[in-house]
């Protein structure tokens, strides 16, 4: 159902009005005032006849008309009874702004349900409880104790935090950011982040959409709906909660690398969307979005009248993989032709401590008629011969007319300079207090164009033994076994195409040697017990065994020794195998995330996963693309290429083994976390081989 | 000769003080005017009786006292003459204002030559030219054209850019900074970074010094003096030019991981200088510098208002390895009496948002007198009832009452926390934006306290061969070799107690396999030529030769097979040598910057180094804590000291081979870039193996 109402209701009851200044029934109503809201107003108050010169009712039924939206102030406990008269009367839309409830305990939460509950059977949604409401500038709406009317705007905000929401609604005034719908949505009891991204995603009066989230409830959904929002809109978050300190004890290598971040960073990278880490970079990323242009490409220009500044900018440039434009001949000349000889006709361009107005004019328009520059940055220090005031007047100018381009502007200074930024305010361009943050900005617009640039995801789906992995797998949940054995997992995945060395298991010495003898010498010998996880820390593995005799004593001494350091252990035998002696150990894997399922891993491997992180993880299902740009995130990379001499390895036969992987997580939620390490990949047209596999299951 | 004079002269002359408004001539004598300036002013200008109502002196030696500082403004050509003036007049003293020497070319560099010389003969000290000039807010002395004087306060400024010091001093104003001292160093033909290093380390009226450098002239003597000033008072620099977009060509590892910045890096490092990366993050951290008290540890407490910003500080924290305070039993249950039942009594200590000046209170100065607290950040959203101005005021007056910690605020907003940011500035208490920068200012501060707690530096000499380290140097540099053999460069590590495999060069099959045998197998061969230095890219290095057979086969195919890839390359044959199979491959190496001298590299070793660049610098001379700390720093360090039942290795050998390298690239200035790569580290009690060694030497 669509939230319009919320935000552009015709009549608006608020039941819980008061007369008292100071209480939040009144000034709700008082901000609705000042607003100027066009619609009608009902204050729903049995012991008053009128507040600020408008007629009360004692209950929304004695109104005679349906409210669109009822904006609820009363006491928690008096709550479900104000939901029955709305239910009653037919409104469809109610913000409850009252606290008190899920956040303070059961008795609160089972009033929380109770209006769910009446929501649900009679239609209504409901925004809150347990926040600053919901303001539409554009709309002339404030159902809000969030302070004045903010500027309108295109900006759609949605706040988990009304106490954030109550800085961030003054810190935008003060830097000249305008809205044109914000919700705080408090508990989340019916409308969340998702309902919200969708109406504002479909909103023509939403341009860029922002947010500040503590938690996401329904993961999977959110992503689907921002990658598709994010196609047309920007999304800026910031996302706090990053922090758990007890994180959860790691049973794998997949496990202990992902961090309870990580999840939501694959999320943000998958759907575009741009994370911001504090309620200044949020509106400083937005005011570009919201009046420049997207940049074409991440060649950018500086127009500077000082090398210091010039320089700090071109060093911020490098950091933020940006690229520095290469001004063509034409440009340099005619920067030649008009600028003093002194000037810096290349990028950056310096024109010089003594530059007017007019010449600042001469070089942003050149420059930004370069086809090789898709971004400039304007830089101005306030120098003695400088116009600040005059030149930001000539920035205007040239913004209202070269549109094509975005331009940052960067004046440094205070109050030298503080006219042209109140002019740059008012006329909302985007305006910085350091080269830095103005090439940050940059930085995530050309991110985000690639990002829309991406192909068209498409996930292959390969023939696989989907019932063999499936009688695998169930079969040890019945037996209630969650931590399959490497056989079963290597089974599973064989099922899915993976390759694994040859092998058995032998419980005497001279079986042992047997399987050697079969498989051809050197062989790896691995300890088999379902008990024993990292099986090297205890001498469990051995490597390169060359003969009979070395296998026999191998066997003998991992049956006198593990005992003594794992007593308790159950040891089943000694799996012999096939030694991969080619190739280099990569690790990938999948630890499952509460919210949003399997995140694929890619890493370099070894016993050195878990100290050189140099991995990456990605949100299944994988497409071809985002497997291979896994690959190429990792330093590993470099060194799967080929490197130095070395022959490289098959790095398709990597990337489609991770769309593999991210196929059976996909097909079997039953997987919880799964680990390859190390996973050996060869020269091109050799399979890879998974040498060691672990996997967790559980009941879905 | 001290400086003292350009801060605080008695009387100062501006020669070409001009009566036109606008000219540099007339600013700069209305500046020193308008700063209120006590002593006496002498304008020099031929043509004007009076400007200003202060009387004019034709020249100099007409005024018939000697000015104790003149700041000249004349045009350049004219400068050289004036200089002869003051040296005639016995003029101490000068700024040279005036642009056009070294900065516009040849011409002006003699110029600027003739001012030095006058000045040396004359006992001159000279500031500038091609600056912006000095000023003592403390004095009243403006000898500049950078606006109006500054706020006094405790900052000494050192600026290479004139035109960023305008914009440093604009909004240093506006964010409520003040100054002692600064100076606008320009084309530093005399007085320069170091020289105002040692002037400010030594003056009691500067507390802070920060400065914006472009370039540092005497780089060693530099990073001594700062070592020394650090342990008095914090330097906070801002250092542009990082991007040096066509670097020098690599011809070791150690050289191409070392960038430009590196050498930079390692130095603020070593003498505790804190790094800004913009006007605004540098006074962001000095205004804490200047009016709190330093922390005694890392453990940070939150004072808030609202669950969502104490979040996001707490993850700033984790994020800038600062640690969250654990609060005593007798704080929470002080905070449990008087706090409401719904407060957070941990930390974040969340006081709701409904708390009042008073609430602010009583939690600040609980949590202040906390022992396991060491500092902490107050936090406030503008909610319906919050009292921003009170609070801030309550804020004052705890301030001034409780000096033990640092005590960092955070007003989130706009206009509602105007009033009370504005207080803050008046009271020069450090107020931030957001969280994220008061966190990051808190781990600068903790991380200053950390190294000015660092044990004193002891440089340990070893006992080495120093006279055969020189000889085989001097022996290569008199033939006009510049990369040694690797024989040569191990004979130099030799010579100061590295040890190297066993080997020789052989030149026929036969005589590779005779070296072998006596050597034992396996073996590594490795051809032998001056010419080649990444000899595996060239299938040159083959390792593992378990027989006869094998080592005459490697030999032949290596003579076959490498004069067709590499047809110029003089080959010499092919090393046999020992093979070390045990241990780990890290790598050790040196590149020795221009303007801070050697600058030892440790780090993971192998073919990997320059993918994974898991490496540190530090600058030689190494203490034995700094060349374990080297180690600490690498993510490496956990594999060596054994990881996963792997067996440690000497972790003291390494940190001493550091220490014997710095103590070898100390000794001689003559090696540019030395790389031991592979070096092979073992378990305790072994000694390390420099199984590869590349080394550069040059005359100096």
């Amino acid at each position: 159902m669509s939230l319009e109402k919320f935000f552009n209701p015709a009549s608006v009851a608020i039941v819980g009005a008061s007369q008292t200044p100071g209480k939040v029934g009144y000034e709700i109503l008082v901000n609705m005032i000042k607003a100027g809201y066009p619609g009608k107003l009902y204050p729903i108050n049995p012991n008053a006849k009128e507040i600020e010169g408008i007629a009360c009712y004692p209950d929304i039924a004695s109104i005679g008309q349906t409210p669109e939206l009822a904006v609820i102030v009363v006491p928690a406990k008096a709550v479900p009874a104000v939901m029955q008269q709305c239910a009653k009367a037919g409104v469809k839309s109610v913000v409850v702004i009252t606290a008190g409830f899920k956040e303070v305990g059961p008795e609160g939460k089972e009033l929380e349900q109770q209006i769910v509950q009446i929501a649900k059977q009679a239609g209504i949604r409901v925004i809150g409880p347990n926040c600053l409401g919901v303001i539409s500038p554009i709309e002339k709406l404030n159902a809000s104790f969030g302070g004045d009317l903010p500027q309108s705007g295109v900006i759609g905000y949605i706040s988990q935090s009304g106490a954030l929401l109550a800085a961030i609604l003054d810190a935008a005034n003060a830097m000249g950011i305008g809205f044109s719908k914000l919700a705080s949505i408090g508990n989340k009891a019916d409308v969340d982040e998702l309902d919200l991204l969708k109406a504002f995603g479909s909103d023509p009066s939403v341009k860029v959409i922002a947010g500040y989230l503590e938690s996401i409830t329904d993961g999977n959904d959110f992503l689907r709906e921002a990658e598709q929002v994010s196609l047309k809109k920007p999304i800026l978050l910031m996302k706090s909660g990053g922090t758990e300190a007890g994180a959860k004890a790691a049973s794998s290598h997949t496990g202990s690398l992902a961090g309870s971040e990580t999840a939501y960073e694959c999320m943000f990278d998958r759907a575009g969307i741009i994370r911001c880490s504090s309620i200044k970079v949020q509106f400083d990323f937005a005011r570009t979005f919201v009046s420049q242009p997207l940049p074409a490409g991440r060649r950018v220009a500086i127009i500077t009248n000082a090398g210091g500044p010039g320089i700090m900018a071109a060093d911020a440039i490098e950091r933020e993989e940006l690229e520095f434009a290469k001004l063509t001949p034409k440009t340099i000349k005619m920067l030649q032709e008009k600028l003093p000889a002194a000037a810096n006709f290349y990028n950056p361009v310096d024109i010089l401590g003594d530059a007017l107005a007019d010449r600042y004019e001469f070089a942003i328009e050149t420059v930004l008629d370069d086809p090789g520059v898709d971004a400039a940055l304007i830089l101005l220090t306030p120098q003695a011969m400088t116009e600040a005031t005059k030149t930001a007047e000539t920035v205007v100018k040239i913004l209202r007319k070269k549109t094509q381009k975005p331009v940052l502007i960067c004046f440094l200074g205070g109050g030298k300079v503080a006219e042209a930024v109140e002019l740059f305010r008012k006329e909302h361009l985007p305006y910085y207090d350091s080269p830095e943050i103005a090439v940050q900005t940059l930085r995530v617009m050309a991110d985000y164009v690639r990002w829309r640039s991406r192909p068209k995801r498409v996930v292959k789906m390969f023939a696989v033994n989907r019932r063999k992995a499936e009688n695998i797998i169930e079969r040890n949940l019945r037996m209630g076994t969650t931590d399959l054995s490497e056989a079963d997992s290597k089974e599973v995945l064989e099922a899915y195409g993976f390759v694994t060395p040859k092998g058995s298991i032998a419980t005497t010495s001279e079986q042992a040697a047997g399987i050697a003898e079969q498989i051809g010498f050197p062989v790896v010998m691995k300890i088999w017990s379902p008990d024993l996880t990292h099986k090297s820390d205890l001498g469990g593995v051995v490597l390169g065994l060359e003969n009979k005799r070395e296998v026999m004593d191998a066997f003998d001494l991992m049956m006198y020794r593990i005992p003594k350091k794992a007593p308790k252990a159950k040891i089943l035998g000694v799996l012999v195998q096939e030694m991969c002696r080619r190739g280099k150990e990569v690790v990938i894997g999948m630890n499952r995330d509460p919210h949003f399922g399997p995140l694929i891993m890619f890493g370099m491997g070894g016993t050195m996963v878990e100290v050189l992180k140099d991995v990456t993880f990605y949100l299944a299902p994988l497409t071809a693309d985002e497997a291979k740009q896994m690959l190429m995130n990792t330093k590993t990379y470099k060194v799967l290429k080929g490197f130095r001499g070395e022959e490289g390895v098959d790095i398709d036969a990597i990337a489609e083994s991770l769309q593999r992987l991210s196929q059976l997580v996909t097909e079997f939620p039953q997987i919880q976390e799964l680990d390859i390490n190390p996973y050996i990949v060869s020269a091109a047209g050799t399979a890879p081989v998974a040498v060691d596999a672990r996997m967790r299951v559980k009941k879905v």
